[in-house]
């Protein structure tokens, strides 16, 4: 493989690079009017479903942000929609997944996924962006984590206590298991088919694994991240291991993979950095909420971060979650100029 | 001081005890027939309002139990009432504060509290309890953290971001911290009161402080914790200062002060008791869920957490978060035997 150029891959790669590289989880959606317009005529499940929508909203922050990546516009519980189960988004709740499951029929009746045809919209759309893209802002596809998926399917809405997904833990491991397999051969399955339609790199989110503790992660899920992490590193891209709240977790995630790992704004991007050993990429770690703060202090709050990351090669600006929907635009653009701009002053 | 006899005081202050103490979160409410019973006739608040029912609540779990604290029926948003603001519990999604505090008007509006009139009832139910209680159950106090209350306060309601919070936080500085200074006022004199009408111990509970960065955490909240619990340490008895998701904070909750440190079932019980250092106590902390596990693995993670405080003085079983509503109550029996059985025979 040649080097690559892009600042975003170089960074994965832990190469040296001109700047460093930025890009927003969720950087396209609800805080963008040209986003807020498209949805007024398309539900949130329409827009994924059309890769001519799909691949415009992706292009969206690429053209008004100037960020170094860009990430596929699609949700992490697509994937679920195949195995036969009913997806909805409620406006004010979330997702939610009717039935949910639970039993053992209800894992049994799972349906096998043929991703390169069961979720071809989300191919094309991949392919539509790849033709689109300039050379220099990669393409990220993405996947759930087994964890997260799983959580959603079990308690079928948002939950604070993640009661009835670690009830199934800790009563049926063997159901568990079963679950987790079959949903992390859909997902490893489907970073792949990502990446063979042009995704240059991949992020799996765990975005709820922080409501386990570490024993817990380590031996109901720590087996399937790294199952599907695998099947995705085995293509040669980059891949991003993200979760939230994971302070206890960071070297069992490492364990279980990932070219990058990315950190929420809990840890400091040192310590967490120190903690996974150093010789690994980070991503992170700004509070989606210092978007909404005044200049100053969202200047501050960046550099925070550009400290904590101390100019070593293999740092990717992101934030430690998704953007919030009351962020304003030009607050998301300013902190791409600030992290350009300073990390190009460092020299590196 | 004579050195206390109770198993839970000892404990709080690391002495030697002939079982290691046992008593939970939230151990009285709904998964309780009895609480239930009462409550088919009021509403939580008028349980509260009235001491001879909030201490027959209280006792509830003492009986039925026999864990060796019991720790007043009342809620930490409690103190924001007689401050002037609308307090209702909506049934599904929690307590509501309308209007919220928001502006410099909202927070210079705030009404000044004399406790021990204002929250005369709560003082009355203590009293009833001193009287109730045998001699070998000390009463624990609380009251919310000064972040955690405040947060209430300026979003109205439960949130996922805390996106008013820190907003106010990150924009007005000096309001954020003449919130917090009055807040921490009234809280400091509740838990002087609480002591004062006989409560044997106190618990600061910051349930939401693991939304924040340790930096945010040092700069905006740490002090007004700490003259908190420098006011309630300052009667003598011990303090337990308690948090979830504080895995990256728990250097600085130390600081911030108490006798003893609350944690949650994130970090294993013997790694965040290094991380403060050993030479103070910890409560903790098993994970609310397992209590809804078969009764091999809630064995087998009740001993997880009893290997993590390897026996050493200065352990308080708890969960990590309180009792969830769906747990039986033959389970949170059991687990009181297998602790004090277990711990027993280890000799101590």
């Amino acid at each position: 493989m040649n080097e690559p150029q892009s600042r975003f891959l170089r960074a994965c790669h832990r190469l040296p690079v001109d700047a460093t590289p930025v890009w927003f989880m969720r950087q396209a959606g609800r805080y963008m009017p040209e986003y807020r317009e498209i949805r007024q005529n398309l539900s949130l499940l329409e827009i994924m479903e059309r890769p001519d929508v799909a691949a415009e909203v992706t292009l969206q922050p690429v053209h008004a942000l100037g960020v170094d990546a860009a990430i596929l516009f699609a949700d992490i519980l697509l994937p679920i929609v195949p195995m036969g189960l009913d997806l909805k988004f409620i406006p004010g709740t979330g997702p939610q997944i009717d039935p949910p499951v639970r039993s053992e029929a209800d894992i049994t009746a799972l349906r096998a996924v043929d991703v390169a045809s069961d979720l071809g919209h989300v191919m094309e759309t991949i392919r539509i962006l790849r033709n689109e893209l300039p050379d220099d802002v990669p393409l990220i596809g993405f996947a759930g984590a087994p964890f997260t998926v799983v959580s959603y399917m079990v308690e079928g809405s948002p939950s604070r206590d993640y009661r009835h997904t670690k009830g199934l833990m800790y009563s049926a491991p063997d159901l568990w298991q079963e679950l987790m397999g079959k949903v992390a051969e859909v997902l490893g399955d489907y970073l792949l088919a990502q990446i063979q339609a042009g995704a240059q790199a991949v992020q799996l989110f765990d975005s709820w694994v922080g409501a386990l503790s570490p024993a817990d992660y380590a031996r109901f899920v720590l087996p399937y991240s790294q199952r599907v992490l695998e099947a995705a590193a085995s293509s040669g891209v980059p891949v991003i291991h993200f979760g939230t709240m994971t302070a206890s977790l960071l070297e069992l995630m490492r364990l279980a993979g990932g070219t990058v790992i990315g950190l929420d704004w809990r840890v400091p991007l040192d310590v967490g950095w120190s903690a996974l050993g150093g010789e690994i990429a980070v991503q992170g770690n700004l509070d989606p909420v210092a978007l909404l703060a005044p200049r100053p202090e969202l200047e501050r709050r960046v550099k925070e971060v550009l400290d904590g990351a101390g100019g070593h090669p293999g740092h990717i600006f992101n934030l430690g979650h998704g953007i919030l929907q009351q962020t304003p635009v030009e607050n998301v653009r300013s902190v791409v100029e600030m992290v350009h701009e300073w990390t190009t002053a460092n020299g590196s």
